[in-house]
């Protein structure tokens, strides 16, 4: 067999089997090994940052890793940014990386550029493969560094060189590392401060999940301890069908009275939180000076099963009854509210939703608190344009879920071809562009910044309605169906359509 | 003055212009000053690969710096690969990015990371400000790093608090560095090659202008020494205007025999000719072994006055009459041969033409040879997504001359975004998409590496055409005026009428 061929095999006995790709020439061998080691589901993308960040959200959604194929130092750098935002997520990704035969690296040809400086970037765990005898070995290592615990992006160059020479020697599979359960004394002490007063635990990491949130409850009845969840982790489990935490909020005004009370805050795969962006006059931590912290799970850590230590004998908790919302029909213009009302109605139970909704998020979330249950995967490292390709790759990972993906319609910009996956996989995507015609959020930012710049130059700058998008125009030119909804009917009634088909949808909906 | 004015100011006393920019919360302070500080045109850009690949398609054609303003780390990420591109052109640019305020790094935010880690891949410069009162210095310290010579992309990052925190000094302007003359030794070393027989000399770098190809050509016609240029520069001054020496042929196969019989290559700003990419069975130099090289003007000198210098007092030479040829007009089905003759017979003087053709670049660049002198701007990095952004750039910086894109339809969709910018600035570009709808160099390469995977899944690998891409939909909907072309009729009388039009445009050329 070829390098190629054993790096193929090794990814599947290793429990890869999907591929988002953008090959180039170094990756022939690669393409060409589809098929004659059959299993890998291979993804074609039409620009590396989908792939990147479709392998954020396969991994989000289902756990484990997939694999992405890119070319070149170029390829790579364009899958960047979302790997960034996948890194903060801790999602496992195993990310191949073509480079060109080693014998032509010496001739500094257009393509030469420094991968290994590339990958770092966003990945720990960067390896260039040493010959095609080691394309296995070096494969298999890549996956179990992806896997972590916490996950990573891993990194695999591999030289076209050794992709296109015989070798007999396959990568022996290494078996994740199991997710450890914090020590003794972690819990002890977490027990002792849930009798103090001020004392709140923080739910990060992998632990705002449906079992984390049914323990955190448990303890929070028994104990009066406050439940608080971080913001940007991977997956939140929300809607009415889960215990009601609320999250801290995103701007430090509000941020900093809702956790200036606690002097104890226990973190469960969490960080002390802190503020997305620093302002003139205010402080870059969230909590007061006097809170101290405590960590009863560290990132990659068991933090669900800790709490369920915790609230070992502790009597269950009723949810508290919330009432099914209708879907607005006035014939009015249509408001973020219509479309929080809109999803609290008719969000299919155990979605997947993409939240790239920008300075949209906040009223939509609120609504979605009254949704039927299902997983929100929020912004993680804050780098615009992963809401599609998430969406992308959620729904290749579990097909049997519907996906919606809440996107800006200046962040949707970013990877706007990810719709042309959805298409060509027939993914059941409904994306929601919701149109203000505007970089909002910076809007907002310019004055908080203290930079009050509200010339005609500063607000062209933020002006992305001159000329008008068409979204409905770019979804259908990338073959996925479209409809646009100005009226608070519209958007129900488009809505509930999106959903009962099954494929790809877009709705534009055009805020009044 | 703050931080952010300081920057502007001395970015315009330095002679930088024009900024290309997509900014975040980082930025504000200076789009704030942008109404403070007149005189900087701001170009915005729905996505960092426009920005990158525009700034370096501005320096292609003015031959100076513009600068990018992008947003912390993992906006830089999304401007990487069109940088890649700049950098092997050696085009100046000013890369502006902006950081979080130096307390909140300590934090650890969504959106920290290592940004000088992501510039230290496409700049040798790269500077981190180290106050407000440093900005000014730092920025004139930047503007000098990209003039070079030879020219590059130069890195300044500036934390947001430096950026609003007031400051008394601007940045001295440092005059450019002049471009060297090539050393004595170096002009008599080639004078005495050029009565060798064997000696051919190879154009690249800034030296495939007008003058360099006139000087060059009297000295061929004087002692019989062959003239060729290489393909991946900066710009080519190409058409029938112009010298006819003949461009090293892509592939090894080609270049190879062409280059056979080289003895002495007398390197003009450029390199011994190599292999895009490694294949099994070719060598990576593509010169003979016995081929020895004689550098008469490295990177950075000015290798088209060591050229006048060695043809002076040599008779001038009469260029080749070659017929002006005829648009065709049959009503039969498009071919790559259509569209050369329509580009030979309708391309108004003096055009800038951006090249992403690749697989069906061969054809075109032969029917060019009897247009009209213009300048053509190749591929450099072989990163693809240069094309459209590359002549957005280019309009910007040279508003009197046409631009004409031509780009691929796989390549175009990874920065079709650029399309937008050029109706928002209302850019005089002329963009034709090739539609063949396949990766066809992939096509090419995978037989051409060994690979020979043509089996279902690999080709499906090579296939965007399932679904089919509507670009013609796709320029309209970012208010592109748009027609589509399938016969070579069509394709002519939509030429015609976009070169004529003011603003860009955009033909979807259906090859049969």
């Amino acid at each position: 067999m070829t390098g190629a061929e054993s790096l193929l095999r090794t990814l599947l006995a290793g429990g890869v089997d999907t591929c988002f790709m953008n090959p180039g020439t170094s990756e022939m061998h690669f393409i060409a090994a589809l098929d004659r080691v059959p299993g890998l589901r291979s993804v074609l993308c039409l620009f590396e940052g989908v792939c990147s960040g479709a392998a954020d959200g396969y991994a989000r959604a289902t756990g484990r890793p997939a694999a992405t194929l890119l070319h070149l130092g170029p390829g790579l750098a364009n899958g960047l940014s979302n790997f960034h935002n996948a890194r903060k997520a801790r999602s496992p990704v195993v990310c191949i990386v073509g480079e060109h035969a080693t014998p032509h690296l010496k001739v500094e040809a257009p393509l030469t550029s420094d991968i290994q400086a590339f990958a770092r970037t966003v990945s720990n765990h960067v390896r260039t493969a040493q010959s095609a005898d080691d394309i296995g070995p070096a494969t298999a290592e890549t996956i179990a560094a992806a896997w972590g615990p916490p996950g990573e992006v891993a990194t695999l160059i591999v030289p076209a060189d050794y992709s296109w020479s015989k070798t007999e020697i396959l990568g022996q599979s290494i078996a994740p590392l199991a997710v450890p359960f914090p020590c003794n004394q972690a819990l002890d002490a977490a027990a002792r401060l849930l009798r103090e007063p001020g004392t709140a635990i923080l739910l990060g990491g992998k632990s705002v999940n449906e079992r984390a949130l049914k323990a955190a409850g448990r303890i929070s009845a028994a104990t009066g301890t406050r439940i608080i969840t971080a913001r940007n982790v991977a997956k939140i489990a929300s809607g009415r069908a889960f215990y009601p935490a609320p999250q801290v909020p995103y701007f430090p005004e509000a941020a900093l009275p809702f956790l200036a009370d606690i002097q104890n805050l226990i973190l469960v795969e969490a960080e002390r939180p802190v503020s997305f962006f620093a302002y003139p006059s205010t402080p870059s931590y969230m909590t007061s000076d006097s809170c101290r912290d405590f960590v009863l799970a560290a990132r990659g850590e068991d933090g669900t099963a800790a709490l369920e230590a915790l609230a070992e004998g502790l009597p269950p908790v009723v949810l508290p009854s919330i009432a099914i919302p209708k879907a607005p029909m006035e014939d009015v213009g249509l408001t973020l509210d219509h479309i929080g009302l809109t999803l609290a109605a008719l969000l299919p139970e155990n979605s997947l939703v993409s939240d790239e909704m920008v300075s949209s998020a906040g009223k939509i979330l609120d609504h979605l608190k009254s949704a039927a249950g299902h997983e929100f995967m929020p912004v993680t490292g804050g780098s615009i344009g992963q809401g599609l390709p998430v969406a992308t790759g959620a729904a290749i990972g579990c097909p049997g879920r519907k996906v919606v993906a809440l996107e800006g319609d200046g962040s949707g910009m970013y990877t706007p071809q990810s719709l042309w996956t959805m298409a060509r996989e027939n993914l059941n995507v409904v994306t929601v562009i919701l149109v203000n015609r505007r970089y909002r959020i910076l809007e907002i930012e310019m004055q908080r910044t203290g930079a009050h710049g509200f010339g005609e130059k500063a607000e062209s700058m933020l002006d992305i309605g001159n000329p008008d998008l068409n979204w409905t125009g770019i979804a259908r030119s990338l073959s996925v169906s479209a409809t646009c909804a100005t009226t608070a009917r519209q958007f129900s009634s488009h809505f509930r359509d999106a959903i009962r088909q099954t494929g790809p949808s877009l709705i534009e909906a055009l805020l009044e």
